[in-house]
């Protein structure tokens, strides 16, 4: 309900509190805000509607007067009646005791907030982990659509893996990453988190354990806890997760799983070494736990390609591995895979017709013909240099700005530097500061819940104008706010 | 498994039984095939690869007497290594028992094997619920494309709801079927199953019941089962569903919703009449039932529109409303909208956000379009034409080759013919039979598990020679081998 697009017309001839006043009548009178439902605040229905508070109020009292809302001390205003009910004198369903049971959980608040801030284009966002739009290949997404020719579109339903056709192209396309994976074993899916909700309702119970990183990624999502399982947190160093401990976690937790970012971690950028990827593979195998490789970043290297995959060493099937177009191609395809044993493979196509009956076969055919003809790695060559100069760029302005109180690593790649404040600062409190100012951060606790000196900053988004404005305001924020911020 | 596309090369220099050697090898210490995983039968690989089965037996020797495969008497041949097991001695992980473990239940086998016959092309699909490839508008699909201007292109992640210009032309759309729903309503989802797996997930409990039409689509899909809720089937009549017992139903088993298909019921074609409907809404209303309307056949209507929506009697917030484009513009779009109350919208918007961030982007655009300008009136005018075409000609052979043996309702749009057989012959076993000979049916068990004397026929989907041909093939089949399919 915070998602309204319509404004009262300034120019009208009807007043503007009469306009507010239909509208809102026409949520309530039409079943859209039902009896029971808490509308909006008033200070945020100025916002929206982009008029004073007194105009709100007046037009909140006509329907008062009506007997369509009440107002409640201290709990906000809602609808009482929609006048049908007056007539019919039947409740509506409880919606609200639907709404809250539910199996899956909200989102946690900061990020619902974030969803919605990220509507507003006035808003800096400084933490979004994705390409800017600037970036984004139109042009040639366009021009792939000129050049087909219409019998070779197709927009019928495919088949339970995916379109055969990208299949064999995402199996070339992994060959260069040293995975051998015949299209049998490649799975379609509609991106990455698609991936991990695949898994979490088609192979684990109720109450199991998945280990992770810390921070990690994973923690910003509830795809698992959503499905009745439970995370636990696994320390990183420089060299990526540190596996001394898994195979006792394992026996400990009973995990069923080790879910990893091996190549530009999220949020911290890390890369696991080429070493630390065989002892893992190594740790895992002895203590027969899977792996889940999430490797959505690995194409956005800067100076030299990082490690091979641990999938490419993979020999047991004890990898199931993630990719995906989002992060580098454009996100709103919703076009990734996973890689994985066949009888695994073939049980997670099952449970994906049974939810959506595949991805857009738009999306597909779009993807097919980016991995052929080398158009795929010419544009990956391009968006390297150009997410280099963000870092380049981004790192200067940390140093001239935020050398007295942050301290960092130089990312060789991906989207994100791990900015970790020394001034005592929460960054949760910080968010909520930056926010106001409409600066968007993804502050710590969203990756760690006990962390709250880390932001996770993205060079990937914002134009260079708004990081530079952005990140120096911010530095302001922290040097004089930091008491506040504590 | 049972979808691999490779075949050996029949001109290569290479014997046959060394390439399929090889390839089986490949897939093993690629770790595709895992140890333990049992492979396809000697008879399933000599169809696949198009081989004798003494060329499949030979390769399968080699592969044994590697130490690779072991054939069990009674079960099989499954992997026994995969030389690198053999080096490491080190178990993989026990996949199967992932696979068993999953929260969601497999499709039942029927689906399975009609989901897989379908990826045949010398299939002859009688029951196929989709338009006939030859029927989608590939040329003014990619006209949309070739029309748009880069600008106007967005490859981002969208917003929460869906792009809400195409949430405006939606509920343009809706409005010509008497549904006001402004934007805030609407969220934009991949397809109808799509919503129903975010209702199972967002908005029930487990254990919770939902009741529906008997037969109903509902039964063919998991999608409730699957979150851990209970149907329960409400018997049909010419009018719609009977709705003297739905109070008491819902008291007895605590049922949470009501699952309808008022217009161009699937599988059998009845329409909901207007007085039915107004006196189920009240009925329901009375109960504070929800209901979910699904509503993606009408606009698929032959003779005259049928009546208008439950939604748009629904003033108090009753009805959760499914549309789609998948029946009529294409499937493989992936996308659909749920309509309903506002709070329970933006609740059913958090949890896409946390299953997949949201619909293709590309897909979306495209329907924007074709909703826009009056594009989409003027080709549903010209499916409903050809669509009638298909049901005329359908209904024509049927009363040529099966009124000794079977009954139908004539069908006013919609896809589908109900047929009742009357011989007491087995549409189970009739299945297996007519799919022998390549004609892939939907048997009604799909839809009411103890329905065995029904099918489903899709005049939608075969070609006129196809329906032909397999319709007369299947007289033959009911008129022959009906004794043995009793």
């Amino acid at each position: 309900m915070r998602d309204i697009h319509w404004k009262p017309d300034k120019n009208s001839v009807i007043p503007l509190h009469q306009q507010i006043y239909d509208y809102l009548k026409g949520k309530i009178i039409n079943g859209e805000w039902t009896v029971g439902t808490k509308i909006p605040t008033q200070r945020s229905l100025a916002q929206q509607f982009e008029v004073n508070r007194s105009t709100i109020v007046y037009a909140l009292e006509g329907l008062i007067a009506d007997g369509l809302l009440q107002s409640k001390v201290g709990s906000g205003t809602e609808v009482l009646n929609n006048t049908w009910s007056l007539l019919t004198s039947m409740p509506p369903p409880d919606w609200k005791s639907y709404v809250n049971s539910g199996i899956y959980k909200p989102n946690i608040d900061i990020i619902q907030e974030i969803n919605r801030s990220e509507a507003d284009p006035t808003v800096i966002r400084l933490g979004t982990g994705e390409l800017s739009p600037e970036l984004l290949p139109n042009e040639q997404m366009l021009k792939i659509f000129q050049d087909t020719q219409k019998e070779n579109l197709s927009l019928g339903y495919v088949e339970p893996k995916g379109r055969f056709s990208l299949r064999q192209k995402v199996s070339e396309y992994l060959r260069a990453k040293g995975i051998v994976a015949s299209p049998e074993s490649i799975l379609i899916v509609s991106g990455g988190l698609q991936a991990l909700q695949l898994i979490s309702i088609g192979l684990l119970e109720r109450g199991a354990t998945i280990l992770h990183e810390t921070p990690s990624y994973l923690n910003s999502v509830h795809v698992f806890q959503s499905a009745g399982m439970n995370l636990l947190g696994v320390p990183l160093d420089q060299e990526g997760v540190i596996f001394e401990k898994i195979e006792q976690l394992k026996r400990q937790h009973r995990a069923a799983l080790l879910y990893t970012i091996p190549t530009f971690h999220n949020p911290t950028g890390i890369v696991m070494s080429e070493q630390r990827r065989q002892e893992l593979l190594k740790v895992c195998q002895k203590a027969a736990l899977p792996i889940i490789e999430d490797d959505v970043y690995s194409d956005l290297w800067f100076d030299s390609p990082p490690p091979l995959p641990l999938k490419s060493q993979d020999t047991q099937g004890n990898v199931l591995y993630i990719g995906s177009v989002s992060k580098i191609l454009s996100p709103g395809l919703r076009i990734g895979w996973i890689v994985g044993p066949e009888p695994v493979i073939d049980r997670l196509a099952d449970i994906k017709m049974q939810t959506d009956y595949g991805s857009s076969s738009l999306s597909q055919y779009a993807v097919e013909k980016w991995l052929s003809n080398g158009l795929f790695t010419d544009y990956a060559k391009r968006i390297r240099t150009e997410l280099r100069k963000r870092r380049d760029f981004t790192v200067h302005i940390l140093e001239k700005y935020f050398s007295n109180f942050a301290t960092w690593s130089i990312p060789k790649g991906g989207f994100y530097i791990w900015l970790k404040l020394t001034t005592n600062a929460s960054t949760r409190k910080l968010f909520e500061l930056a926010l106001r100012e409409k600066i968007l951060l993804n502050p710590g606790l969203i990756y760690d819940k006990l962390d709250d000196d880390h932001l996770r900053i993205s060079y990937s988004y914002a134009s260079f104008e708004q990081l530079e404005r952005g990140l120096i305001r911010l530095s302001e924020l922290i040097a004089h706010h930091t008491p506040k911020l504590r």
